[in-house]
């Protein structure tokens, strides 16, 4: 592994970028112990998405230094506004779960944040110690990875998983030559274009009948997961609601 | 990342002799901790020099379930005894200290182990959370490993370091190959129902006025290559043209 002298390299700009975002932790000692491996990372940005118990003193104990981490925490409500602002955003995942294209490793996963965070903001999202990230939850990340472990005992804490990837991601970060790794020949389209764009979907699905807004069974949801995984590009956005607006003024619904 | 199945890997063998050497450990939850931490990666070999208290409930409860690691750790009272039967010693520091030998970084350092396993004993001596190992320690070990961290808070849990380096080890002795293939939730779609979907789009895209058919632009290929990417399911092309023909009806188009 080649050692760039972390004060010329562009590395902690990006890290800058990164947020990680725990969702609905129950340990509070567990937050105190990301905030650590993330400032001895060199990694920042913690967000907080309904903690049972925060701020604790557990967590300031096991933040052992990295107050400054726990007090600039953001605390949200749903994992959407966790992702507001993101253009990319990476679920880590333990278990194998429905999913229409191959999860990343730990390492790759870190390579394409990093890529990415030359430009945009983005996110690496942990889920509950025992339940993980739910699937709605997971609808919501275009990318999902996996740290490899001893499969007859793949029992990582919460915190140690945040430990390895935000080491992943200093090396990605302080490492110059990696190319970027998603593919997307355009800009990418932010996690709010893409939510406002399943949102009008939703609209006409209603409008038009398709949809019974009193039963919308999981076509939201669904309609997340599918377009997640194509990882839309603003352009791609900008068409297919320019589509559905023409569906609308054609049907009279506008 | 070259895939050669876990099965025929030597991988296993080579983490079976890599013994985790925590000398003078304070906390019995790190020690804990770092057990659950080896289990997690395939290493099962921990030897405790003169543990502050060992055995622990706190250690039982952070192992989170590899008890056996904590069952077989051995109790020696020196570092001498610990690597007693061992080739290569590779101690951690995270201080710059006056370095016999340049030290390696935490990869390069868990590559050289794996090379090493291949034939002899190794281990992988972590010191003491607040002093680390001590000059006499250091001496009797041939390489010294560093993770890397950020200068202004290099502060790492010895049981976080204890699972980076179980992390790289593993890395190191076991290509994890590609993530487990995880097959969609859903059948996938098959390319003629993926056209027949783009050309319905492509048709209402044209009556509502939204594409010019005399000038269709790069819609047909555009959408092919979003939804290419999304590697759609069956049902979800079915939600989508129903979508689109409810859309077709209440704009009077059929």
């Amino acid at each position: 592994m080649n050692t760039p002298a972390p004060a010329v390299s562009p590395g902690p700009t990006f890290l800058d970028r990164i947020r990680v975002v725990l969702s609905h932790t129950s340990h509070p000692g567990n937050i105190g112990a990301a905030a650590r491996a993330m400032k001895a990372m060199g990694l920042s940005r913690l967000v907080l998405v309904n903690p049972k118990t925060f701020p604790d003193p557990q967590a300031t104990a096991m933040a052992a230094g990295a107050d400054d981490v726990l007090a600039n925490a953001r605390v949200v409500s749903s994992l959407t506004e966790a992702l507001s602002g993101t253009t990319l955003a990476m679920a880590m995942t333990a278990r194998r779960r429905e999913l229409a294209v191959p999860a990343l490793w730990a390492r790759e996963a870190a390579a394409e944040l990093v890529a990415q965070a030359a430009e945009v903001e983005v996110a690496l999202v942990f889920g509950n110690e025992t339940a993980g990230l739910s699937n709605d939850e997971l609808a919501q990340c275009a990318r999902w990875a996996m740290i490899p472990v001893n499969p007859e005992f793949s029992s990582l804490n919460v915190a140690a998983a945040v430990q390895l990837m935000c080491y992943e991601l200093r090396l990605a970060a302080l490492d110059p030559g990696r190319p970027p790794a998603i593919s997307g020949a355009g800009q990418l389209a932010s996690h709010d274009e893409v939510e406002h764009f399943i949102a009008h979907l939703e609209r006409v699905a209603i409008s038009s009948g398709f949809l019974d807004p009193a039963v919308p069974k999981r076509f939201n949801p669904r309609m997340r997961r599918l377009f997640a995984r194509a990882v839309l590009e603003k352009e791609e956005v900008a068409i297919l609601r320019g589509l559905i607006a023409a569906l609308e003024k054609s049907a009279g619904k506008t």
